[in-house]
């Protein structure tokens, strides 16, 4: 699937129109860093508060000293003037510089905001009718309690994982963990609707606690359903009476092909769907 | 301990002086890359070809598309004829440009080469001659044989786990993975001497295989040592004739405390560190 143009349109290092980094970042030597991925139509951040909050809280569990967080909700903001009616900024936060060489973090680094925007297409129409095809990944994500749930810049399992599907009529594949627990897909959070529970698996292992995942948990009980985090199984996927996915730049997208077999697509998912697209915090 | 002067000497990329590099780099945006760290003394870039045979290795196994290790090497050269008698020479080599953005790989970018020469001083005397005193980490090392023995730039682990320590008389933290099995210290490889028989272990699901542990590995059978890959239990390792660690920087660095206990120095760690130090590939 397309992810719209090739190339961002503006870039921003620390508030100031720039498009390239020290190679002494943090984010470059070590991953040492958070990042989001924040969808703007016409010129409204979704969920801005939600994205800069996790930010913030991914910042706290590494430890880095982030407090520039109203600064950068005002860039943002500043690039949201300045975007196409469908764009998509990514906002970077790092540790600053390693000085000296080494993993030890001195204490003293100045974490650096990185700000990128992106023209982006609207998701096909007919994809969001249809619903995605969505295959089971052969890569088993690794668990780590300090880093599950954080949206970390330690990405080489979603970019392996990605590189197993080239065909266009794939959107997305499922990830389990290396005990075989269902986590997420790539770059999306996934749930199961069966009967009334709205069930999605835990992130306290590995995965992303995902803004629109926790947006749909939150929204479940307007439409009587019963939100649960919880194990899933593959079977459990396969039997559910509908399967979506949800992240930043697709909402809520129904699954209609799980590995091979066709999955209903459920009304209430498209109520779910619509009723998240009008959101906006 | 000091990891010398603060500041690199020289930065190149793409073998060009140049100090910083394109915040679209897959490095910085998902760590996708990988590094070496080489010492070098007096001009000479110790285990040169076994560094870089490890990089092209860790791109092979990530699907880099990096085929400029003569050039890189050519690179190396230069910037070592330009380096003060003690120095470190760190090359990353990321998968290039996130163009489009997302975790997948278009298979068209271009491998970007980025090296830093840094003033070193050489280990003090008095730590080789007593040993370093080493402490257990509490940070457990998540499985993944898809990204194990890799020096790759996914080093979220390493950053935390040597935020646990702050005392400048501990030199390392020896790390367990998820499953309670010893891997190895944050920053360098772990070796227990029992008998004939030298034992380190396996990085197949977690850990770097590091350049200076095939050498020791290599070199073992000179002192009439059975080298041996094979889980180390903690207990096993309480119980040696004498453990020590190795890495690119400190060669062979026998320990003396470990946890808290006193572990004895054996003559024949002495003897390894001595010619060990004498090699260069």
């Amino acid at each position: 699937m397309s992810h719209g143009a090739a190339e961002p349109l503006m870039t921003w290092v620390d508030g100031e129109l720039q498009s390239s980094v020290s190679i002494l970042d943090r984010g470059l030597q070590y991953g040492d860093g958070v990042f989001e991925t924040i969808a703007c139509r016409r010129g409204c951040l979704r969920f801005v508060a939600q994205h800069v909050a996790r930010l913030q809280q991914g910042c706290e569990r590494l430890q880095i000293a982030f407090d520039a967080h109203r600064k950068l909700t005002a860039e943002l903001e500043r690039a949201s003037r300045l975007a196409p009616p469908v764009a998509i900024i990514k906002v970077i936060v790092t540790r600053g510089d390693a000085l000296p060489r080494g993993y030890g973090s001195v204490g003293r680094e100045s974490p650096r905001r990185i700000v990128t925007m992106w023209p982006d297409a609207p998701l096909p129409e007919s994809l969001r009718a249809q619903g995605a095809a969505v295959r089971f990944g052969q890569l088993r994500l690794a668990r780590n309690p300090r880093l599950a749930g954080i949206k970390h810049l330690n990405r080489l399992e979603q970019v392996l994982a990605r590189a197993e599907w080239h065909d266009a009529g794939t959107f997305e594949s499922l990830l389990t963990d290396s005990e075989g627990h269902l986590v997420s897909g790539t770059m999306s959070n996934v749930f199961a609707l069966k009967g009334q529970t709205l069930v999605t698996p835990p992130v306290d292992q590995c995965g992303v606690a995902g803004v629109l995942r926790a947006v749909v948990l939150r929204e479940a009980a307007h439409f009587r359903l019963e939100p649960s985090i919880a194990p899933v199984s593959v079977q459990r996927l396969l039997n559910a009476d509908a399967v979506f996915l949800t992240n930043a730049r697709i909402g809520v997208l129904p699954v209609s092909r799980l590995g091979g077999r066709t999955i209903p697509i459920d009304a209430r998912t498209r109520a779910l769907a619509a009723h998240v697209e009008q959101l906006d915090a």
